[in-house]
């Protein structure tokens, strides 16, 4: 195995398919919904079902780790389908089953807004896990779907960590403590996702990497530090990298339909655009580059091995499980409010 | 003008049909959505299309007020379409214009559970109006649709009353000072929705009416209190009647398919089930009984004539605009994240 990447997005055609066997990225996590309602959400899985066809030589939707490591053995990229949002399941917890069962295996509680899940990064003030977004923790956990935080607000993170039975992933960002915005997140949910065997994927997205986006070895010094917060365990890569991305995706992934006016996401108004991808990471043909800058920043092999996928690997073990029947509880068991 | 009432649910036939008229219900607002997404809230306009165009002699749906005189003026009943949830605006703002459009007049920012715009009474936390909260908000106002604040938690009812150019509702709830429980509305809300000048319909559903429930003097009471707290142009009836209410409906409203667990809404596990109606109001033929005992309590002709209907009609003046062209602001201008 060489490079697990938990979040990628952007439009992935031929070109970006075997830049990605070119670096060496063997697994890679896209993003199937922002705003997506079910259908919507649908139809991005079948887009991934013709790729996969088209390009059968190149990827692999994986399902499980074992699917990842037959795709890793034949020279393949195993894809693993991933929400953003849970957007998709529309309020209803039964949708949940459905999409693990379509081979979705990770999915974020909120996008950049509030929902009845919980609270984002990006709201005035966070709601923590609100109660739909307890049954659909459960939920995620019974049908072995990765819960991710990445754009969740902290308080609703650290609810969410401590709802989940499963380790959680907070597949793209960075310790604030490092680079001070909302995007990143705070020491104390750091720790809580590192206590309870969780990973961390630092992210290469401009607006929240700062100075350390500059250099791979400057990437690899933030990778350090994260690894000193969270231990080795629990750092991997999340870079984030966006493919053929342009500003009317970019205008969906903040506006979506929610807002008629400007919204900057991660961004400003002085810096409203589409980020160039860092120079040294600008195709993901240069993911070797990171396995240097870890060596250099004086990682031993063990070590960038767990960073570069181990870690996600393992989380991926621990969680995705098989879809199995779901307990239902008996009607009058667990009122919700009195 | 006899009475206007704020708020019914349930199934509306012939015979509900017919009490209306037989107990001089001039105006009622019913609920095409409690959950319910927008597909399946245009199914229930278009259900309430047919039986406006079978019941033609008996009801009439109202856009204006002009409308809702002229079926009085006619002898039948004017029909309020409206919205228990945002739901069915599915997080997309533009939807809000095209219910509007196809006379949908009053909208609950949110049902039992937090969503998108904001925070219900039954979370444990609520996250006051949350980022598309503030749209909708804006949105509603332009396009003319009244907001509901009924089932909202008190942050985001205080931040909406706050953010509202127009005046808002709490079409069916009481002040929680008279009957505690957390689906009714404490003193600084109801105050702030008076300054703003709301109104809020006074509410017969028995789990949150109490004792003031038990007969048409001591809900005169309940109103009389009300009063005294905002003043006699602010409070109106809103007595979430249902008809023909099944276990299955209960079930919907208070579980929808966002959990799987009983939950008993404003009910409990001891009173789990679907409320009797007050004896004294078992059916809108009824309603004469309101204004007796509003008499009796010491109201005057022109206080009654507020109360029972006078109130809501001045406040869906204001409110209900005709549908014009929305103001968007040029991209960048506003910038709702940094």
């Amino acid at each position: 195995m060489t490079f697990v990447d938990g979040l990628q997005c952007g439009r992935f055609d031929e070109r970006v398919l075997r830049d990605l066997r070119a670096g060496g990225v063997d697994c890679v996590t896209v993003t199937c919904a922002f705003w997506e309602d079910a259908g919507e959400a649908l139809d991005a899985l079948g887009r991934w079902r013709e790729l996969e066809r088209e390009f059968a030589g190149l990827i692999a939707i994986a399902r499980s780790v074992d699917d990842v490591r037959r795709a890793a053995d034949d020279g393949r990229t195993a894809i693993v389908l991933g929400f953003q949002n849970s957007s998709p399941f529309e309020g209803r917890i039964s949708y949940v089953e459905l999409f693990a069962e379509l081979g979705v295996r990770v999915a974020q509680l909120t996008y950049n807004n509030q929902n009845e899940a919980g609270g984002s990064c990006y709201e005035p003030r966070d709601s923590g896990l609100a109660r739909f977004g307890r049954e659909l923790v459960r939920e995620m956990n019974a049908v072995g779907m990765l819960i991710d935080l990445s754009h969740v607000g902290d308080r609703t993170s650290l609810d969410a960590i401590e709802a989940s039975d499963m380790p959680v992933a907070i597949s793209h960002a960075n310790p604030s403590s490092l680079v001070p915005h909302r995007r990143n997140k705070s020491d104390a949910v750091l720790e809580a996702l590192a206590e309870r065997d969780g990973v961390l994927g630092c992210a290469l997205y401009p607006n929240i990497t700062g100075r350390y986006g500059r250099s791979a070895a400057s990437w690899a010094e933030l990778i350090a530090r994260a690894v000193d917060l969270m231990g080795i365990d629990h750092v991997g890569i999340g870079t984030d990298l966006p493919h053929h991305l342009t500003q009317a995706d970019l205008d969906w992934m903040r506006m979506g339909r929610w807002t008629r006016q400007a919204d900057f996401g991660a961004g400003s108004a002085a810096n409203p655009g589409v980020n160039a991808a860092p120079i040294w990471l600008e195709s993901p043909r240069h993911f070797p580059r990171i396995g240097t800058a870890l060596r250099a920043q004086g990682f031993d092999q063990l070590e960038i091995d767990k960073v570069t996928g181990g870690n996600w690997l393992r989380l991926y073990e621990s969680v995705w499980q098989p879809v199995g029947p779901l307990v239902t509880t008996t009607s009058g068991e667990k009122p919700c409010t009195s």
